[in-house]
C-alpha cells in the first residue's frame, strides 16, 4: 500500500492547536503571527540555514532543541530579525518568555522562526502584546490561518497532510511551508513545519528529519541564494499511542516515507511558487560515478541562468545544458553523455541527434513541467534536483522589492 | 611614468597584418571570418576554457601552441564548432591546412578560434573557399574589420591598444575581444587576442599572459555560465628589436603592466556589453584571511541573482550582499563585516548604519558604476571582481535566442 497525500483542508492532529493572526508587523492587517502548540510535551528536531550570517531566531531554536521536549513554535513574518545586533537575541528571549508564560512552560520549550526584511529590529512589543489574543484563539482547526500567517512574497499558502497507521494506531501528519525567492539546497529563505501525533523519540525523529530533508528541501533551487533564516522543524507529540518508532524498524520506514512525501510536496509547492516561475523543472542525473558528482552536475544545470531563461523561452537548447554539465567541476566524458528533454533525446555520441522534428520539440517545451534527463554513462548513481524557470517577473519582483 | 591606453583607431603593429570579411556563416553578409598574421614567426601563448566540454578549435590551438613559433590566428564567428562529433577536428585540420598553404607555413603554426551556435557542423568549405580572398585583403590597418568579424551577440566591438618603450625601442600592443553572455571567471564565451611587436621568449610570454589574465578576464562574470570555446591568445613577433624580455626584469614588469592594462580594458568592455547590462559593478573585498577566500566571497556576491537584480532596481540592499557573503563557504564573522555602496557605509557592527539618508543613497545607486566594498576585517588580503546588473533584457535576450 503506497501512502497518498490527503486532499482538501488540513485535518486536525490530535493534541495540536494552531492559530494565525495579524499583530501589526505587516501593513494592511495581513496575518503575520502564527503559533502551533502541543497540549503535551513533544519530541522535536530541526535543520537550519548553512549561511554564516544567521538570525537570532535560528540561534534560539537551535539551542531550544537541546531540551528533551518542546511545547510550541511561534513564527512571525514581515521581519526576519536578522542583522540587528544584540537586540535580536534580546527580542527572542522576551518573545519566548511571553509565549512560555501563556502556556505555563519554560521558555526553552518554545521554538521561534522569523521571515521578512532583514536589518530592521523586530517590533517585539507588538508580538508580546498580541500573545494573549493569539493563545486565546488556538484551535484544532487553526492550520489554515497559521499557514497564511507565515507567508511573505509567496503567492499561495503551502500545506500538505498525510494519514497512515502504525500497529493499528492512526497517525496524522500536517505540514506547512513558506518560501519563493532565495531558495537553494541546504536551506534557503524557507520555513517548513511538520506536526504529527506519532510517538517517536528525539534521536529517531532527527534521523527521519534528515532523511526527508535530503530528499526534499535540499534538492530545490530557485535562484541559488541562501538566506539567514531557513528552518525546517518537526514536532511529534505521541498522542497516537503507537509503540514508539525505533530506527531501522518497519514503522520507521513508514514514518520516513510519510515525512518525505509531505516534505517533498511542500518543497515542490515552494518551487512552483518561485518568484516569477512559469515552469517546474526536474533535473534528473543518471549514470554518475558518485552521488556527490550526480548532485554537483544536477545543481550546476539547475542553477544556470542560461538554462533557466532558455526554458522560460521554451527553447529545446541542449547546448546550454551540456555547457552547465561541463563546468560542474566533475570529470565527465562528453561523448558518453545523453541529454533528453521531456523524453526527446537531443544529444548523444558527442553531437546532437536529428531524430525529433523542431515542431514536436517546441510542443514538448510548451508543457508546464519540464524533465531534463542527463545520463552521464559513467556509473550507477542517480539524483534529482528541482527548480523553476527564470522569467521577466523574477527580475521585476527582485528589482522592485525595496529594502 | 604610468602607461596609458591609446585613444582612437588601433595603430599598426609592425609585422602584423589583419583582415575581417564575410564568408557566409552568418546571414545578411555580416563579417564572420578574421585572420591576423605575423610576417615572421612569433612566440605565442594561450589560456583556454576550463569547461570539460571543449570545442575542437580549442583542442587544435592548445596543440598548436606546442610549436616553437606561431604565424597566424584564424577566428570564425557564427558557429562554435562545438559538440559536433569527430567532424569538428577534421574541419579544424582542413581549415588550418588551408590557411597554412596560403601563408607557406606548416599547419601547426596556425591557431584557431570559433564562437557562435554549438551542435551545428561548421560550414568548413565556406571558410576554406574564402581563404584566398581573406589573405589577399590582409593589411596593416585591418584591425577594425577583424574586431568586427569576431563578434556574435555583442553590441559593440571591443579593442584596446597601448604604446611604450623598452630600451629605446617602441613597443606597440593591440588587443581585441568578443563576449557578452556566458562570461565567468576561468574563461567564458569570450575570445581575446593581443598582438605585439615586442621580443619575448615563449615561456616568459606565457608567464606574462597568466599574470595579465588573472587580473582581467578571470575576474569578470556576467551570468556565471562558462562556455566551450573561450580562448585568450597572445602573439609577439619581436620586430621592435628590443633586448628579449626576461622574467623578473624591469622590462618584464613593464610588459606585464601593458598587457594587463590592455586585457583589463577588454575585460571591462565585455562586462559593459554584458547581455542586458545597465550598470558596471565592482565587488571589492578587503581584510580577507587568504586570497582564495577573498576571491570566493567576491565571486559569491558578483554572481548572486538577488544582488544583481537589486542593483538593476537601484536599491541599496546591503542585506542581499551580506547574505551572499554568508553563503560563500568562507568562515566569516558577521559582526566584523563592513559593507559600503558607492562610498556610503550601510552595514557595520552586525547591523545597518543609519547615517546616510535614503534619498542620498538612492541618488548614489542611480550611477552607472557601482562599487560594492566589503571589508571582512579578518586579514590583509584583497581582491576585485567585476560584473554587471541583471535586467529584463538579460532574460529577453536569453529567452528569445533560438538554438
Amino acid at each position: 500500500m503506497t501512502m497518498k497525500l490527503l486532499k482538501g483542508a488540513l485535518p486536525p492532529v490530535p493534541g495540536f492547536k494552531a492559530v494565525g493572526i495579524s499583530c501589526g508587523i505587516k501593513k494592511d492587517g495581513q496575518k503575520d503571527l502564527a503559533l502551533i502548540v502541543s497540549d503535551t510535551p513533544a519530541t522535536a528536531a530541526g535543520v537550519f540555514t548553512t549561511n554564516r550570517v544567521q538570525s537570532p531566531s535560528v540561534t534560539w531554536s537551535r539551542n531550544a532543541l537541546k531540551s528533551a521536549t518542546i511545547r510550541a513554535v511561534l513564527i512571525n513574518s514581515g521581519n526576519a530579525n536578522a542583522c540587528v545586533g544584540p537586540q535580536g537575541m534580546k527580542d527572542c528571549k522576551a518573545i519566548a518568555e511571553g509565549v512560555a508564560k501563556q502556556l505555563g512552560t519554560p521558555p526553552r520549550q518554545i521554538l521561534l522562526a522569523s521571515t521578512g526584511i532583514i536589518g530592521v529590529p523586530l517590533p517585539a512589543e507588538k508580538i508580546t502584546a498580541a500573545l494573549p489574543d493569539l493563545t486565546g484563539k488556538l484551535s484544532l482547526k487553526g492550520w489554515k490561518d497559521a499557514a497564511d500567517a507565515i507567508l511573505t512574497t509567496d503567492l499561495v499558502p503551502k500545506t500538505a497532510a498525510i494519514r497512515f497507521s502504525l500497529g493499528g494506531k492512526k497517525i496524522v501528519m500536517v505540514g506547512m511551508a513558506k518560501g519563493s525567492g532565495m531558495i537553494h539546497p541546504n536551506m534557503a529563505t524557507m520555513l517548513a513545519f511538520v506536526h504529527t501525533n506519532a510517538a517517536i523519540d528525539k534521536a529517531t525523529l532527527r534521523q527521519a528529519l534528515l532523511e526527508a530533508n535530503d530528499a526534499s528541501f535540499n534538492r530545490i533551487t530557485v535562484d541559488g541564494d541562501t538566506s539567514t533564516n531557513d528552518s525546517f522543524l518537526v514536532m511529534a507529540n505521541g498522542q497516537a499511542g503507537n509503540k514508539p518508532i525505533r530506527k531501522g524498524s518497519k514503522d520507521y520506514a513508514q514514518f520516513v516515507e510519510a515525512l518525505t512525501k509531505v516534505s517533498k510536496d511542500l518543497a515542490f509547492k515552494i518551487v512552483l511558487d518561485g518568484e516569477g516561475a512559469t515552469k517546474f523543472i526536474t533535473v534528473r542525473i543518471t549514470g554518475a560515478k558518485t552521488r556527490k558528482q550526480a548532485h554537483q552536475v544536477a545543481t550546476s544545470v539547475a542553477t544556470s541562468s542560461l538554462v533557466k531563461t532558455g526554458i522560460f523561452g521554451e527553447d529545446p537548447n541542449w547546448g546550454r545544458i551540456l555547457c552547465a554539465v561541463g563546468y560542474a567541476g566533475v570529470p565527465i566524458q562528453p561523448d558518453r553523455i545523453v541529454i533528453a528533454l521531456n523524453g526527446a533525446t537531443l544529444f548523444k555520441n558527442g553531437m546532437p541527434t536529428r531524430s525529433a522534428s523542431m515542431e514536436s520539440l517546441r510542443k514538448k517545451m510548451q508543457k508546464k513541467t519540464i524533465l531534463i534527463a542527463i545520463d552521464l554513462n559513467s556509473g550507477k548513481e542517480t539524483t534529482e534536483v528541482y527548480t523553476c524557470d527564470f522569467s521577466y517577473d523574477y527580475v521585476r519582483i527582485n528589482a522592485e522589492y525595496t529594502t
